[in-house]
């Protein structure tokens, strides 16, 4: 993109965007509000005040180590306290906070570890394991940090030499001289993981989180009063950058600890019992949360709540019953691994509040939302690059630019067709932008259905299919057809009885008699990435040739 | 400050903060929201999306008429919409938007102008004669834009070439193609006034006017469901920024058009016919406002209504006043040109929300508030440099520093004695910090009186006075003493019975004997300057050797 100069300013605008500010801030202007971490027995509270201490000491022990600017330090945690300290206590001395993926393959683990090459691993006792299975052959690491309560020789680990989170923190200095960062240097780096080729390395400069987080805050509409539960993970994206907003506004945090989906009471409890008014997560958390929350005598008033919903679009009888039975309302958001993530934002604009129906305000809310200020979005013809309009119907790639977008992978080939010359990356989403304004994801561009030169959308496909009350979840890829090109076919996780008629019957609603699925087939369990989506390479692979017999 | 180096980030950081994004959102969010301008009969109505078009026109038209990148543009204007067009449509082509204040004496606004050499000036019809005070002695002007409803050849005036704003709008293409602009580069231009000296001038950078607009609204807490009125006049300090908070959350926006102090009462109609709920102004205007109320039958209903109060601290009837009888609450904040102006804003912390009493949340409400995020503030000794403790007794002079503040004036040798060796700029307020971090401003540097080695604060003295039912206005200044060094004097606009004894009871809650002013005396009209505060200069140089003889 060409820049023009104009008239020199007088501003200080060589004072740089460092997140250590929110921090500070909150330390200075709300030292008690509090910081809850963990569920039940072992939970955990302190203030900002305290956490600020902690994260000083942690700058302090860091030092000590020998860590200096620029250096890679990794994390490997669940969302608690501690893993908090680390969002600004690692970065804030001028290193790499790099943010692990526990639920990595260790192949691909052990690629993103050597490709960044951290110094020192900060490792929570209960993922010792997972560090074990790749850290012996990345040759960079200089030692352990071990997040525990318990004491260092309890602990067992053939890792070494190890370190006691708790011990190095006790020792250090409680006060810490943050330095001023160019802002331009990497605050954080997340691997991106698709379904296919080594992850892809994106570091994040401090001025790109503290722009994302002052967007977020707004965006979202988080104040002092707020309290806010974290409960994306935190090793992906910043778990989407909330506990930075949260800090940032002043408003209370809780973190729910180690959780799994299967075992919702826990997030349940966390919301309930610290009075959250802000959540994130996907609908693959948020539905098993939605069905314990059904069982309960008593149903929690979350009037107040928003559950900020993304990864993939929030379905319709979770948005309703959310809002039925407790009041809480979904807010779709879309972004990637590449956007830090906040790209759209779903409210229904004061225009459309009076002329939609209550129905076609649910319509609206479940797409992707409105692009925030400050981001660049357009949907491109995906051969001639050509710009596509805004009406409902051209479906397209999704480019993106703006200050919280990065602009290349870190020393990574694939950097080169993975932007436009003018700087907006190929996001390779398909999707619609309506008159409105509102974005709508239709497929993955490489999972678009090409049948007979049309597109199918296989998202939409799956969307309309976990709709039947019996399907608990579903996949749709395209296989090669000699005539086609591809068709495309369905495997669905069903609870109960599998009836393709009915399942036919949903689809008609919105797909034509030619685009419905040759095959629509019955599995236990749909093979899932690592980030719990549908892994549709593995699914192709299966299924190739099977149009072709 | 010295900044270091980290690790190279793959983050867009080359990508421009430039202030177009936020009127794009607007217009392409919320396209029908609603810009209201002006009262009464020649009240107007458009939309963002009108809006927006018609600054592409004002962008071509200026492109038209010569100006180029870096070009000064100045305008003076009272708050309606083609004043806010000019906010974006000036900057947005890369010149540089030149705030001209309407009440500066010509002198000075005559040494602005040939300070800040513009090559046009835009000009409401209503103030042609202030700009043919000053404009025939100013050689860069090139032209004058007049806005008028009015055909041009029924304005009169003597400068020459002059254009119809309307006019060269209508002939220009509805649609203009941005520019990107060095973040660095100015974006406005505003000559700050004191008491004393030249004015000296702040242009702010785009990437300044970016992240200030951005903390402003999440301070504030704006969002597409409010509505914000701007009376704080947009020529001054871009009318506190307000306007591109608004703009930049999508919120309705009402302006006043002209007003004046003394006829509250289109003000007050405007707040409440369009549903306001943040405005922002002075406690010289708010106070008429409320008295205005106080006389209506029908009171309006205002428990939504934020009006954001600056320059002086609020009195603390008028806080009760406007709770007590409309529901508004008044939040108090501080800043100044250099500072965009958001320093600090006031609120209750929650730690403090449940064991203040309301009595005790009123005093703590009426201080300047916690230093916002991002934003570094200290008080230091005047003399020693040494910084001061936060105890709500050591008064010092605040310094500040942060991205949204000036570091330079333009072309001013002045640059040299206001900002220190590490950036931070040199406010000449005096200030005390509590321990809670709330900012209490106790004077002007120069204002303090210093009397046998201790301070007196000539503005909390002013401040008491004026609770006083009968006062209507307060001023206190320090006159040399062959004793004392300086005394108190002070000089009073009292509504009716003046009471010397009365006064000095009230005085008497927060000053020792001692600090009582020598002479209390009754005025008609307290000397003001053009931003409204009081002349002391004008004062001081009146009364002064009074003590002496």
């Amino acid at each position: 993109m060409e820049v023009i100069d104009g008239f020199p300013s007088t501003s200080g605008d060589e004072y740089p965007l460092n997140t250590t500010r929110f921090i500070e801030a909150a330390a200075r202007n709300v030292p008690d509000r509090e910081i809850v971490s963990g569920t039940g027995e072992d939970q955990f509270r302190y203030t900002y005040g305290e956490a600020y201490e902690r994260m000083q000491r942690l700058a302090n022990a860091l030092e000590e180590l020998g860590v200096e600017a620029g250096d890679r330090v990794g994390v490997l945690a669940w969302n608690d306290h501690r893993h908090y300290e680390c969002y600004f206590g690692i970065p804030g001395t001028g290193a790499v906070f790099l943010q692990l993926n526990l639920r990595l393959h260790s192949d691909q683990l052990q690629y993103v570890l050597n490709h960044s090459e951290p110094r020192f691993l900060v490792v929570d006792e209960s993922l010792l394991e997972v560090a074990e299975g790749v850290a012996h052959e990345v040759s960079s690491i200089e030692g352990f940090v071990v997040m525990t309560d318990n004491d260092l020789d309890e602990v067992e680990t053939d890792l070494e030499p190890t370190f006691s989170y708790e011990d190095i923190l006790t020792e250090a200095e409680p006060e810490y001289d943050w330095p001023y960062i160019d802002e331009t240097s990497a605050y954080s780096a997340c691997y991106t993981t698709g379904t296919t080729g080594r992850p892809k390395g994106v570091y994040y400069s401090h001025r790109n989180i503290y722009l994302h987080t002052m967007q977020l805050a707004n965006s979202v509409g988080i104040s002092h009063e707020d309290s806010v539960a974290q409960i994306t993970p935190m090793f992906h994206g910043q778990g989407w950058g909330l506990a930075y907003a949260a800090t940032y506004a002043g408003a209370k945090l809780a973190f729910p600890g180690r959780y799994q989906a299967e075992n919702p009471e826990p997030l349940v409890d966390l919301i309930r019992d610290e009075d959250a008014t802000v959540t994130n997560g996907a609908p693959a958390i948020f539905m098993p949360m939605l069905d314990y929350i059904r069982d309960l005598d008593d149903i929690p008033n979350w009037n107040d709540l928003q559950m900020m919903s993304g990864a993939t679009e929030p379905p319709l009888d979770m948005m309703q019953g959310y809002k039925e039975l407790t009041g809480a309302e979904i807010v779709h958001a879309y972004g990637a691994t590449e956007t830090t993530p906040l790209v759209t934002m779903n409210f229904i604009k004061p225009s459309l509040e009076e002329d939609l129906s209550e129905e076609e305000k649910l319509d609206m809310r479940r797409k992707q939302g409105l692009t925030v200020p400050g981001i660049e979005m357009k949907i491109v013809d995906p051969t001639t690059g050509e710009e596509l309009p805004h009406d409902g119907e051209s479906a397209g790639e999704i480019l993106i630019r703006g200050p919280w977008v990065t602009s290349s992978y870190y020393d990574d080939d694939r950097t080169e067709h993975s932007f436009t010359d003018d700087g907006f990356w190929e996001s390779g989403d398909a999707g619609v932008i309506d008159k409105e304004g509102y974005l709508k994801i239709t497929d993955r561009i490489k999972d678009v259905i090409k049948s007979g030169g049309e597109w199918i959308s296989s998202v939409d496909m799956e969307n309309l299919l976990i709709e039947h009350p019996n399907v608990r979840d579903a996949c749709v890829v395209g296989l090669e057809h000699p005539e086609w090109e591809e068709r495309p076919f369905a495997l669905v996780e069903v609870e109960d009885d599998f009836n393709r008629e009915e399942l036919d019957e949903i689809l008609s609603q919105r797909f034509a008699d030619w685009q419905l699925p040759d095959e629509i087939e019955f599995t236990d369990e749909i093979p899932k990435t690592s980030v719990g989506k549908n892994n549709k390479k593995v699914i192709r692979e299966e299924y190739e040739g099977r149009y072709l017999d």
